[in-house]
């Protein structure tokens, strides 16, 4: 089978062949003047002082971690930031998605004030989607505007979060509903880094891996029903994939960065994930964002599929396939009790992709053929939430 | 004497003369897509359903106002929209500096949230500079950003903090350290509000229209000299001040946004107002920003002469003039405990306008003649300084 056309810059001197296990590729987010690299491979973490001094001589550097991956990576990205004559600060946040909160943004943005860094210096954002939403929003207001950089350390961020420029924190009305915009000047993704991940989070990474396949490349999806193992074993498949994802969504944001119209396809399963996680209070002890959204991917199809736009057929191969990786599939899967129908009408209304009181959702009409649907009707959606937690 | 060539568009149609006297001004700040107008005169609250519902048909409003600034102006502003078919959200915050804080911030973040207003919504800043500092960052990050405009109700907030799109609340690190740059999208500068304000505010703000004069206008500052008085009684040469404040501006606005460069002169005498605010803890009992500014400008001219650029008897005459309305000019006139010198080299330091460890400074080589000066040593700051608290 054919992965498609892959448009990939590589790095490496050697010829193709080498330089897809060896070289590391770079995927350009083409945004005008704010234009960045993401640089993918095996141990593109030490590099990061020796990119980051040639990118911005002279400017100094906060890193913003949690404990967890402070215990595996901060120390590498010390080490490779003194070598290249920068001495970093760091701040150690808590980890899990209550630090994108209120309380956290402010005990992030007063570390960094702390610091006494200016506007030329730099945020690292070393983690994942937690601390890159929040590390990158915290660069966006301190100073009204500091620069930084994206050291995505799980599969979720690499692919998905890292990418793009959205930031921000959640608050008791729903996620991300307080952020910005906000571009990094360089995302570098190691891929060896993926192998600190426990099974768990890895999958859940791996459900935005598999949603680019479903929004509007079922070629790529049928490439990870038959190579996804290598990617969970870190084989060269998981660069591949990681780099394929990343083009993915640097293609749709290049695109649409605003999200006005084209970019809201990358929501697909998000709506009714955010909703998921919202009404589980972010516990990750019942779900985490990538189980949410596999959920999520799985219920947008099956409610396509209600609305007659979609053969069930389609619904049976995704669940399959998300299965097959250990992913949940539907909301009795989440432990604990079943939300209520009003709380979660409640948490997708409240949805930023809702305009003029009718919902906004991803649908699709086939594998890999997903579109925007601005008219759905609150009614039919409920009745369709119903049955599913009945 | 001439009052200089001042661009400004003039919506009455009427003829020039008498446009003076009952037109609206209208300053255009020219920033591409994102130009916007400043309308000036009195009685534009009035027009603000009408102007509202004309740019942005459908669209929902809430208005975040405090608690004064509700008492004088709420119901105008309500009852303009209502008639315009927009039924606005209110949300009133405490009076004061503090609410420009972490917690103001959270608060009126919540409160729009609560409102359920969507992206393409707007927050209409119903108030002075903490208002307008406070609901533009809010706006700018509430769902990565909704529309604003900005109606100042206080002459320091007409002339300065609602024209330009600076944004953001105070830390203990300092003033304005957590904001961003967002552009509303229309300013109503209604003159007659003014004439609720109290003697001490009308002041404090009048410290910020005789500054453009300082920085690169004599004429003006010559026209302010003759003029003042029909500014504070109400006269027509209250919008002729407040329209050419505004261009000058927009002018520099249009040049340099993020401040790379230019506008860093219009933070002449910020660094000391600033410095002096924070040692005061925000107590406006003590010195609101305006005053501080006075003070500010009064130890700029002070400086420069020290330093050799600058006849002293430009000094002597910027003090003349604002003692003559009413304002302070020395350190001294500060109610409380004078800072101590270490304090305020700290809050210096803290500024935004620091650059790799030299100081940043607005000095002048005379009267309107100020210049962005980068490398001031810091120890003959401390030195000028500790004089002055002698």
């Amino acid at each position: 089978m054919t992965t498609g056309t892959v448009e990939i810059n590589n790095e490496s001197a050697n010829g193709a062949g080498s330089a897809r296990s060896d070289g590391h590729r770079v995927v350009e987010v083409k945004l005008g003047e704010r234009s960045y690299d993401i640089v993918i491979g095996r141990s593109v973490l030490g590099e990061l002082g020796q990119r980051f001094s040639g990118l911005f001589p002279a400017a100094r550097a906060v890193i913003i971690t949690d404990r967890t991956v402070a215990g595996f990576h901060l120390a590498s990205a010390e080490e490779s930031l003194r070598a290249a004559g920068v001495e970093p600060h760091v701040i150690i946040m808590e980890p899990g998605e209550k630090t994108k909160s209120y309380a956290g943004l402010m005990a992030a943005c007063n570390g960094v004030l702390d610091t006494r860094l200016e506007r030329g210096d730099l945020v690292i954002a070393l983690g994942g989607g937690v601390i890159g939403d929040l590390a990158g929003f915290v660069a966006g207001i301190i100073r009204r505007g500091m620069r930084f950089i994206q050291v995505p350390t799980t599969l979720l961020a690499q692919v998905d979060s890292s990418v793009g420029g959205k930031t921000g924190i959640n608050t008791g009305h729903g996620k991300n509903l307080i952020g910005l915009f906000n571009q990094p000047h360089l995302v570098l993704a190691d891929t060896a880094v993926l192998d600190t991940l426990t099974p768990r989070d890895f999958r859940a990474g791996y459900a935005e891996v598999a949603k680019y396949g479903l929004i509007n490349q079922p070629d790529f999806f049928e490439w990870l029903e038959a190579n996804w193992q290598g990617i969970f074993d870190g084989g060269p498949e998981r660069e591949e994939a990681i780099a394929r994802s990343c083009q993915a969504k640097a293609d749709v944001v290049a695109a649409d960065e605003h999200e006005a119209n084209q970019r809201a396809l990358l929501n697909l399963g998000h709506t009714f994930g955010h909703a998921l996680e919202g009404m589980a209070e972010y516990d990750a002890e019942r779900i985490v964002h990538g189980e949410g959204v596999a959920i999520g991917m799985v219920l947008a199809h099956e409610f396509s599929a209600r609305l007659g736009l979609c053969d069930p057929a389609v619904t049976d191969r995704v669940v399959a396939h998300l299965q097959t990786v250990g992913l949940p599939t539907h909301i009795g899967a989440i432990p604990g009790q079943l939300p209520n129908v009003d709380l979660l009408m409640d948490f997708i209304a409240q949805d930023k992709k809702v305009s003029r009181g009718s919902l906004t959702f991803i649908l699709t009409r086939g594998l890999g053929q997903s579109f925007v649907e601005k008219g759905v009707d609150p009614a039919f959606l409920r009745a369709f939430l119903e049955e599913k937690l009945s």
